[in-house]
Protein backbone atom coordinates (compact mmCIF):
# COMPACT_ATOMS: atom_id res chain seq x y z
CA UNK A 1 0.00 0.00 0.00
CA UNK A 2 1.19 3.38 -0.89
CA UNK A 3 2.45 5.69 2.23
CA UNK A 4 1.45 8.89 0.25
CA UNK A 5 -1.42 7.62 -1.62
CA UNK A 6 -2.85 6.45 2.16
CA UNK A 7 -1.81 10.36 2.92
CA UNK A 8 -4.13 11.56 -0.08
CA UNK A 9 -7.06 9.89 0.57
CA UNK A 10 -6.90 10.63 4.46
CA UNK A 11 -6.92 14.53 3.18
CA UNK A 12 -9.31 14.05 1.15
CA UNK A 13 -7.64 14.65 -2.20
CA UNK A 14 -8.47 13.60 -5.10
CA UNK A 15 -5.99 14.21 -7.91
CA UNK A 16 -7.02 15.37 -11.67
CA UNK A 17 -5.80 13.56 -15.10
CA UNK A 18 -2.35 14.22 -15.57
CA UNK A 19 -1.39 16.70 -17.94
CA UNK A 20 -1.09 16.14 -21.30
CA UNK A 21 1.64 18.75 -23.28
CA UNK A 22 0.22 19.21 -26.80
CA UNK A 23 3.29 20.21 -28.81
CA UNK A 24 7.39 19.09 -28.68
CA UNK A 25 7.85 18.95 -24.96
CA UNK A 26 6.99 16.60 -22.14
CA UNK A 27 5.22 16.80 -18.73
CA UNK A 28 8.59 16.20 -16.79
CA UNK A 29 11.97 14.86 -17.33
CA UNK A 30 14.46 12.75 -15.60
CA UNK A 31 18.18 12.95 -15.33
CA UNK A 32 19.33 10.94 -12.85
CA UNK A 33 17.78 11.10 -9.43
CA UNK A 34 16.45 14.26 -10.35
CA UNK A 35 13.14 14.70 -12.15
CA UNK A 36 11.83 18.19 -13.61
CA UNK A 37 8.40 19.25 -13.85
CA UNK A 38 7.10 21.26 -16.56
CA UNK A 39 5.30 24.21 -15.49
CA UNK A 40 1.70 23.76 -14.48
CA UNK A 41 -1.65 25.89 -14.24
CA UNK A 42 -4.68 25.93 -12.03
CA UNK A 43 -7.71 23.98 -13.02
CA UNK A 44 -10.82 24.82 -11.70
CA UNK A 45 -14.77 23.22 -11.78
CA UNK A 46 -14.97 25.60 -14.76
CA UNK A 47 -11.58 24.57 -16.74
CA UNK A 48 -8.30 27.07 -16.71
CA UNK A 49 -8.45 29.86 -14.03
CA UNK A 50 -7.32 32.67 -15.62
CA UNK A 51 -6.99 36.36 -14.40
CA UNK A 52 -4.63 38.82 -12.55
CA UNK A 53 -4.23 38.08 -8.83
CA UNK A 54 -4.97 41.56 -7.08
CA UNK A 55 -7.47 42.57 -9.83
CA UNK A 56 -9.69 39.84 -11.38
CA UNK A 57 -8.67 37.59 -8.85
CA UNK A 58 -8.67 38.06 -5.02
CA UNK A 59 -5.27 36.71 -2.96
CA UNK A 60 -7.63 34.04 -1.67
CA UNK A 61 -8.46 33.06 -5.35
CA UNK A 62 -4.63 33.21 -5.80
CA UNK A 63 -3.67 30.83 -3.14
CA UNK A 64 -6.91 28.26 -4.43
CA UNK A 65 -5.49 28.47 -7.96
CA UNK A 66 -1.55 27.55 -6.62
CA UNK A 67 -3.02 25.06 -4.79
CA UNK A 68 -4.78 23.87 -6.98
CA UNK A 69 -1.45 23.50 -9.25
CA UNK A 70 -0.09 21.80 -6.82
CA UNK A 71 -2.81 19.11 -7.47
CA UNK A 72 -1.77 19.03 -11.24
CA UNK A 73 1.91 18.78 -10.29
CA UNK A 74 1.41 15.94 -7.93
CA UNK A 75 -0.63 13.96 -10.74
CA UNK A 76 2.27 14.78 -13.44
CA UNK A 77 4.75 13.09 -10.23
CA UNK A 78 2.32 9.99 -10.34
CA UNK A 79 1.65 9.16 -13.83
CA UNK A 80 5.55 9.66 -14.49
CA UNK A 81 6.38 7.26 -11.21
CA UNK A 82 3.62 5.40 -10.55
CA UNK A 83 4.01 5.64 -7.03
CA UNK A 84 4.55 9.27 -5.37
CA UNK A 85 6.58 7.09 -2.46
CA UNK A 86 9.28 7.54 -5.36
CA UNK A 87 9.52 10.43 -4.49
CA UNK A 88 12.47 11.26 -1.87
CA UNK A 89 12.05 15.03 -1.86
CA UNK A 90 10.14 17.97 -3.34
CA UNK A 91 13.66 20.06 -3.49
CA UNK A 92 12.63 23.01 -5.88
CA UNK A 93 9.54 24.96 -6.63
CA UNK A 94 9.40 28.39 -8.90
CA UNK A 95 5.83 30.17 -8.47
CA UNK A 96 4.90 32.35 -10.74
CA UNK A 97 2.46 34.84 -10.10
CA UNK A 98 -0.09 36.60 -12.83
CA UNK A 99 0.66 39.80 -10.75
CA UNK A 100 -1.49 43.03 -10.91
CA UNK A 101 0.20 46.02 -10.99
CA UNK A 102 1.05 46.96 -7.72
CA UNK A 103 0.52 43.08 -6.19
CA UNK A 104 3.37 42.21 -3.67
CA UNK A 105 1.91 39.38 -2.27
CA UNK A 106 3.19 36.25 -4.36
CA UNK A 107 4.74 34.45 -1.40
CA UNK A 108 1.52 34.07 0.70
CA UNK A 109 0.14 32.63 -3.38
CA UNK A 110 1.87 30.20 -3.61
CA UNK A 111 1.89 29.24 -0.26
CA UNK A 112 -1.24 27.42 -1.34
CA UNK A 113 1.34 25.06 -3.26
CA UNK A 114 4.08 24.82 -0.33
CA UNK A 115 1.55 24.15 2.26
CA UNK A 116 -0.16 21.18 0.37
CA UNK A 117 3.45 20.18 -0.78
CA UNK A 118 4.29 19.35 3.05
CA UNK A 119 0.64 18.28 4.13
CA UNK A 120 1.50 15.28 1.76
CA UNK A 121 5.03 14.69 1.90
CA UNK A 122 5.75 15.78 5.25
CA UNK A 123 9.34 17.23 5.85
CA UNK A 124 9.94 16.38 2.45
CA UNK A 125 7.95 18.16 1.18
CA UNK A 126 10.06 21.49 2.25
CA UNK A 127 11.57 23.11 -0.73
CA UNK A 128 13.49 26.04 -1.86
CA UNK A 129 11.32 28.44 -3.89
CA UNK A 130 11.21 31.56 -5.31
CA UNK A 131 7.52 32.89 -6.06
CA UNK A 132 7.55 36.28 -8.25
CA UNK A 133 4.95 38.13 -10.68
CA UNK A 134 4.88 37.77 -14.24
CA UNK A 135 3.37 40.05 -16.62
CA UNK A 136 1.70 37.46 -18.38
CA UNK A 137 1.06 33.42 -18.10
CA UNK A 138 0.10 31.70 -20.81
CA UNK A 139 -3.57 31.76 -21.75
CA UNK A 140 -4.02 34.77 -18.74
CA UNK A 141 -3.78 31.50 -16.33
CA UNK A 142 -3.52 32.85 -12.45
CA UNK A 143 -0.49 31.01 -11.63
CA UNK A 144 2.12 28.60 -12.82
CA UNK A 145 4.55 26.81 -11.02
CA UNK A 146 7.14 24.51 -11.95
CA UNK A 147 9.55 22.07 -10.02
CA UNK A 148 12.19 19.58 -9.21
CA UNK A 149 11.97 16.37 -7.52
CA UNK A 150 14.40 14.08 -5.90
CA UNK A 151 13.36 10.66 -6.42
CA UNK A 152 14.91 7.26 -5.52
CA UNK B 1 31.29 11.61 -38.20
CA UNK B 2 29.38 13.28 -35.72
CA UNK B 3 25.64 11.90 -36.03
CA UNK B 4 23.94 15.38 -34.73
CA UNK B 5 26.35 17.56 -36.82
CA UNK B 6 25.30 15.60 -40.12
CA UNK B 7 21.40 16.07 -38.92
CA UNK B 8 22.65 19.76 -38.79
CA UNK B 9 23.60 19.72 -42.35
CA UNK B 10 20.62 17.50 -43.39
CA UNK B 11 18.39 20.14 -41.75
CA UNK B 12 20.13 23.10 -43.62
CA UNK B 13 21.48 24.58 -40.23
CA UNK B 14 24.43 26.68 -40.05
CA UNK B 15 24.85 27.35 -36.31
CA UNK B 16 25.42 31.04 -35.25
CA UNK B 17 29.03 32.10 -33.32
CA UNK B 18 28.80 31.35 -30.34
CA UNK B 19 28.06 33.86 -27.51
CA UNK B 20 30.48 35.72 -25.68
CA UNK B 21 29.35 37.05 -22.16
CA UNK B 22 30.96 40.36 -21.59
CA UNK B 23 30.59 40.15 -17.97
CA UNK B 24 31.67 37.91 -14.56
CA UNK B 25 29.43 34.75 -16.25
CA UNK B 26 29.90 32.15 -18.44
CA UNK B 27 27.86 30.68 -21.29
CA UNK B 28 27.42 27.56 -19.72
CA UNK B 29 28.89 25.31 -16.69
CA UNK B 30 28.72 22.05 -15.71
CA UNK B 31 28.31 20.31 -12.66
CA UNK B 32 28.15 16.12 -12.79
CA UNK B 33 26.58 14.97 -15.88
CA UNK B 34 24.35 18.54 -16.45
CA UNK B 35 25.28 21.92 -18.33
CA UNK B 36 23.29 24.59 -17.80
CA UNK B 37 23.10 27.00 -20.19
CA UNK B 38 22.98 30.76 -20.01
CA UNK B 39 19.79 33.03 -21.04
CA UNK B 40 20.29 33.58 -24.75
CA UNK B 41 18.32 35.52 -27.35
CA UNK B 42 17.60 35.76 -30.79
CA UNK B 43 19.92 36.79 -33.31
CA UNK B 44 18.44 38.42 -36.90
CA UNK B 45 19.57 39.46 -40.13
CA UNK B 46 20.29 42.83 -38.50
CA UNK B 47 21.48 42.06 -34.82
CA UNK B 48 19.02 40.92 -31.94
CA UNK B 49 15.71 40.80 -32.63
CA UNK B 50 13.61 43.14 -30.70
CA UNK B 51 10.77 44.10 -29.58
CA UNK B 52 7.08 42.72 -27.60
CA UNK B 53 5.59 39.92 -29.28
CA UNK B 54 2.18 40.53 -30.03
CA UNK B 55 2.69 44.05 -30.49
CA UNK B 56 5.65 45.23 -32.10
CA UNK B 57 6.34 41.77 -33.46
CA UNK B 58 3.73 39.28 -34.41
CA UNK B 59 3.32 35.55 -33.62
CA UNK B 60 4.91 34.08 -36.23
CA UNK B 61 8.12 36.58 -35.69
CA UNK B 62 7.90 35.47 -31.94
CA UNK B 63 8.10 31.64 -33.38
CA UNK B 64 11.01 33.01 -35.65
CA UNK B 65 12.97 34.70 -32.92
CA UNK B 66 12.80 31.33 -30.01
CA UNK B 67 14.01 29.16 -33.24
CA UNK B 68 17.23 31.86 -33.62
CA UNK B 69 17.62 31.59 -29.77
CA UNK B 70 17.67 28.18 -30.02
CA UNK B 71 20.51 27.92 -32.91
CA UNK B 72 22.17 30.21 -30.37
CA UNK B 73 21.42 27.48 -27.95
CA UNK B 74 22.84 24.82 -30.19
CA UNK B 75 25.92 27.35 -30.71
CA UNK B 76 26.95 27.19 -27.07
CA UNK B 77 26.46 23.79 -26.78
CA UNK B 78 28.99 22.77 -29.90
CA UNK B 79 31.31 25.31 -28.11
CA UNK B 80 31.47 23.81 -25.15
CA UNK B 81 31.47 20.15 -25.93
CA UNK B 82 33.31 19.72 -29.57
CA UNK B 83 30.34 17.39 -30.94
CA UNK B 84 26.85 17.89 -30.67
CA UNK B 85 26.47 14.04 -30.11
CA UNK B 86 27.85 14.18 -26.64
CA UNK B 87 24.40 15.84 -25.54
CA UNK B 88 22.35 12.97 -24.33
CA UNK B 89 19.14 14.78 -23.35
CA UNK B 90 17.30 18.23 -23.11
CA UNK B 91 16.06 18.21 -19.90
CA UNK B 92 14.54 21.50 -19.28
CA UNK B 93 13.88 24.80 -21.16
CA UNK B 94 12.73 28.28 -19.83
CA UNK B 95 11.40 30.00 -22.27
CA UNK B 96 10.40 33.72 -21.60
CA UNK B 97 9.12 35.96 -23.84
CA UNK B 98 8.98 39.69 -23.83
CA UNK B 99 5.73 40.06 -23.89
CA UNK B 100 2.70 42.86 -25.08
CA UNK B 101 -0.15 42.96 -22.37
CA UNK B 102 -2.57 40.64 -22.90
CA UNK B 103 -0.24 38.29 -24.93
CA UNK B 104 -1.21 35.13 -23.74
CA UNK B 105 0.66 32.81 -26.49
CA UNK B 106 3.70 32.68 -25.17
CA UNK B 107 3.82 28.39 -25.53
CA UNK B 108 3.21 28.67 -29.42
CA UNK B 109 6.20 31.36 -29.77
CA UNK B 110 8.71 28.86 -27.44
CA UNK B 111 7.33 25.81 -29.43
CA UNK B 112 10.19 27.76 -32.23
CA UNK B 113 12.61 26.29 -29.92
CA UNK B 114 11.27 22.86 -28.80
CA UNK B 115 10.63 22.19 -32.42
CA UNK B 116 13.79 22.57 -33.70
CA UNK B 117 15.13 20.64 -30.52
CA UNK B 118 13.53 17.32 -31.49
CA UNK B 119 14.10 18.56 -34.84
CA UNK B 120 17.98 17.74 -33.96
CA UNK B 121 17.59 15.79 -31.42
CA UNK B 122 15.07 13.62 -31.70
CA UNK B 123 13.17 12.06 -28.60
CA UNK B 124 16.35 12.92 -26.82
CA UNK B 125 15.61 16.89 -27.88
CA UNK B 126 11.95 16.47 -25.73
CA UNK B 127 12.12 18.32 -22.33
CA UNK B 128 10.08 19.56 -19.35
CA UNK B 129 9.35 23.13 -20.12
CA UNK B 130 8.14 26.23 -18.90
CA UNK B 131 7.20 29.27 -21.28
CA UNK B 132 5.93 32.48 -19.59
CA UNK B 133 5.99 36.53 -20.23
CA UNK B 134 8.39 38.23 -18.86
CA UNK B 135 7.91 42.49 -18.58
CA UNK B 136 10.93 43.63 -19.96
CA UNK B 137 13.98 41.57 -21.39
CA UNK B 138 17.85 43.00 -21.76
CA UNK B 139 18.15 45.13 -24.09
CA UNK B 140 14.57 44.97 -25.03
CA UNK B 141 15.06 41.30 -26.79
CA UNK B 142 12.06 39.25 -28.30
CA UNK B 143 12.82 36.09 -26.41
CA UNK B 144 15.42 35.09 -24.19
CA UNK B 145 15.83 30.86 -23.27
CA UNK B 146 17.69 28.89 -20.86
CA UNK B 147 18.06 25.34 -20.51
CA UNK B 148 19.84 22.60 -19.39
CA UNK B 149 21.51 19.77 -21.08
CA UNK B 150 22.49 16.11 -20.05
CA UNK B 151 25.91 15.02 -21.19
CA UNK B 152 27.85 12.22 -21.29
CA UNK C 1 41.01 28.65 8.69
CA UNK C 2 38.48 29.39 6.16
CA UNK C 3 39.97 29.97 3.18
CA UNK C 4 36.87 32.32 1.51
CA UNK C 5 36.63 33.36 5.13
CA UNK C 6 39.99 35.13 4.97
CA UNK C 7 38.85 35.96 1.31
CA UNK C 8 35.77 37.70 2.75
CA UNK C 9 37.41 39.76 5.35
CA UNK C 10 40.20 41.16 3.04
CA UNK C 11 37.25 42.66 1.03
CA UNK C 12 35.90 44.12 4.13
CA UNK C 13 32.71 42.14 3.73
CA UNK C 14 30.59 41.47 6.70
CA UNK C 15 27.30 38.84 6.04
CA UNK C 16 24.17 39.69 6.78
CA UNK C 17 22.13 37.72 9.47
CA UNK C 18 20.73 34.12 7.24
CA UNK C 19 17.08 34.69 5.67
CA UNK C 20 14.74 32.83 7.88
CA UNK C 21 11.53 31.92 5.40
CA UNK C 22 8.19 32.55 7.47
CA UNK C 23 6.45 30.10 5.38
CA UNK C 24 6.80 25.92 4.50
CA UNK C 25 9.59 26.44 2.41
CA UNK C 26 13.40 26.45 3.39
CA UNK C 27 16.34 29.03 2.36
CA UNK C 28 17.82 26.13 0.59
CA UNK C 29 17.94 22.56 -0.01
CA UNK C 30 20.70 19.93 -1.26
CA UNK C 31 20.11 17.50 -3.19
CA UNK C 32 23.15 15.58 -3.99
CA UNK C 33 26.41 17.23 -4.61
CA UNK C 34 23.81 20.64 -5.56
CA UNK C 35 22.91 23.10 -3.05
CA UNK C 36 19.59 25.04 -4.38
CA UNK C 37 19.04 28.47 -2.68
CA UNK C 38 15.61 30.20 -2.31
CA UNK C 39 14.96 33.19 -4.16
CA UNK C 40 16.25 35.80 -2.15
CA UNK C 41 15.91 39.90 -2.05
CA UNK C 42 18.01 43.20 -0.69
CA UNK C 43 18.57 44.31 2.89
CA UNK C 44 19.44 48.08 2.96
CA UNK C 45 20.33 50.45 5.98
CA UNK C 46 16.66 50.76 6.30
CA UNK C 47 15.49 47.16 5.47
CA UNK C 48 14.24 45.63 2.61
CA UNK C 49 15.60 47.54 -0.89
CA UNK C 50 12.13 48.28 -2.69
CA UNK C 51 11.23 50.13 -6.17
CA UNK C 52 11.60 49.80 -9.92
CA UNK C 53 14.73 50.09 -11.34
CA UNK C 54 14.76 52.67 -13.73
CA UNK C 55 12.41 54.65 -11.94
CA UNK C 56 12.38 54.67 -8.62
CA UNK C 57 16.03 53.56 -8.42
CA UNK C 58 18.75 54.79 -10.42
CA UNK C 59 20.90 51.83 -11.92
CA UNK C 60 23.52 52.10 -9.59
CA UNK C 61 20.90 51.67 -6.51
CA UNK C 62 20.16 48.77 -8.68
CA UNK C 63 23.65 46.90 -8.62
CA UNK C 64 24.47 47.90 -5.13
CA UNK C 65 20.64 46.03 -4.69
CA UNK C 66 22.18 42.80 -6.35
CA UNK C 67 25.34 43.06 -4.69
CA UNK C 68 23.17 43.29 -1.22
CA UNK C 69 21.02 40.21 -2.77
CA UNK C 70 24.38 38.35 -2.75
CA UNK C 71 25.78 38.94 0.71
CA UNK C 72 22.29 37.64 1.74
CA UNK C 73 22.64 34.45 -0.70
CA UNK C 74 25.94 34.05 0.61
CA UNK C 75 24.86 33.95 4.26
CA UNK C 76 22.34 31.41 3.31
CA UNK C 77 25.40 29.39 2.19
CA UNK C 78 27.44 29.95 5.22
CA UNK C 79 24.27 29.33 7.69
CA UNK C 80 23.94 25.91 5.51
CA UNK C 81 27.38 24.45 5.14
CA UNK C 82 29.16 26.26 8.38
CA UNK C 83 32.11 26.95 6.13
CA UNK C 84 32.03 28.66 2.36
CA UNK C 85 35.13 26.41 1.67
CA UNK C 86 32.79 23.64 0.83
CA UNK C 87 31.67 25.32 -1.93
CA UNK C 88 32.87 24.00 -4.97
CA UNK C 89 31.25 25.61 -7.71
CA UNK C 90 28.55 28.39 -8.46
CA UNK C 91 26.91 26.91 -10.70
CA UNK C 92 23.68 29.00 -12.07
CA UNK C 93 22.19 32.49 -10.92
CA UNK C 94 18.93 33.57 -12.17
CA UNK C 95 18.67 37.33 -11.60
CA UNK C 96 15.14 38.97 -11.17
CA UNK C 97 15.29 42.68 -11.72
CA UNK C 98 11.76 44.52 -10.23
CA UNK C 99 11.98 46.93 -13.63
CA UNK C 100 10.49 49.84 -14.98
CA UNK C 101 8.59 49.53 -17.92
CA UNK C 102 11.39 50.11 -20.85
CA UNK C 103 13.94 49.47 -18.83
CA UNK C 104 16.48 46.86 -20.78
CA UNK C 105 19.80 46.92 -18.23
CA UNK C 106 18.94 43.99 -16.12
CA UNK C 107 22.59 42.44 -17.16
CA UNK C 108 24.25 45.59 -15.75
CA UNK C 109 21.86 45.29 -12.57
CA UNK C 110 22.56 41.62 -11.88
CA UNK C 111 26.64 42.19 -12.70
CA UNK C 112 26.34 43.40 -8.86
CA UNK C 113 26.02 39.97 -7.78
CA UNK C 114 27.88 38.72 -10.61
CA UNK C 115 30.48 40.46 -9.93
CA UNK C 116 30.96 39.94 -5.70
CA UNK C 117 30.68 36.07 -6.30
CA UNK C 118 33.73 36.19 -8.80
CA UNK C 119 35.01 38.43 -6.08
CA UNK C 120 34.75 35.68 -3.31
CA UNK C 121 34.94 32.65 -5.02
CA UNK C 122 37.50 33.63 -7.82
CA UNK C 123 37.08 31.56 -10.67
CA UNK C 124 34.87 29.14 -9.19
CA UNK C 125 32.51 32.17 -8.69
CA UNK C 126 31.73 32.35 -12.81
CA UNK C 127 28.54 31.12 -13.12
CA UNK C 128 25.78 30.21 -15.72
CA UNK C 129 22.84 32.95 -15.55
CA UNK C 130 19.69 34.62 -16.60
CA UNK C 131 19.33 38.50 -15.79
CA UNK C 132 15.64 39.53 -17.20
CA UNK C 133 12.95 42.01 -15.71
CA UNK C 134 10.02 40.80 -13.82
CA UNK C 135 6.52 42.44 -13.53
CA UNK C 136 6.47 42.38 -9.82
CA UNK C 137 8.48 41.31 -6.98
CA UNK C 138 7.65 40.01 -3.16
CA UNK C 139 6.21 43.22 -1.38
CA UNK C 140 8.21 45.37 -4.41
CA UNK C 141 11.73 44.31 -3.97
CA UNK C 142 13.84 45.91 -5.91
CA UNK C 143 15.76 42.59 -7.08
CA UNK C 144 15.47 38.69 -6.38
CA UNK C 145 17.92 36.11 -6.85
CA UNK C 146 18.55 32.33 -7.02
CA UNK C 147 21.30 30.51 -7.11
CA UNK C 148 22.75 26.69 -7.69
CA UNK C 149 25.62 25.71 -6.14
CA UNK C 150 27.93 22.83 -6.10
CA UNK C 151 29.24 21.28 -2.92
CA UNK C 152 31.88 18.90 -2.25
Amino acid sequence: MSRIGSRLDELGIVLPAAFAPAANYVPCSRSGSLLYVSGHGPMGDDGMVVGKVGADLTLEQGVQAARSTALSLLATLLGELGDLDRVTRIVKVFGMVNAAPGFGQMPAVIDGCSDLLVEVFGDAGRHARSAVGLAELPFGIAVEIELIAEID
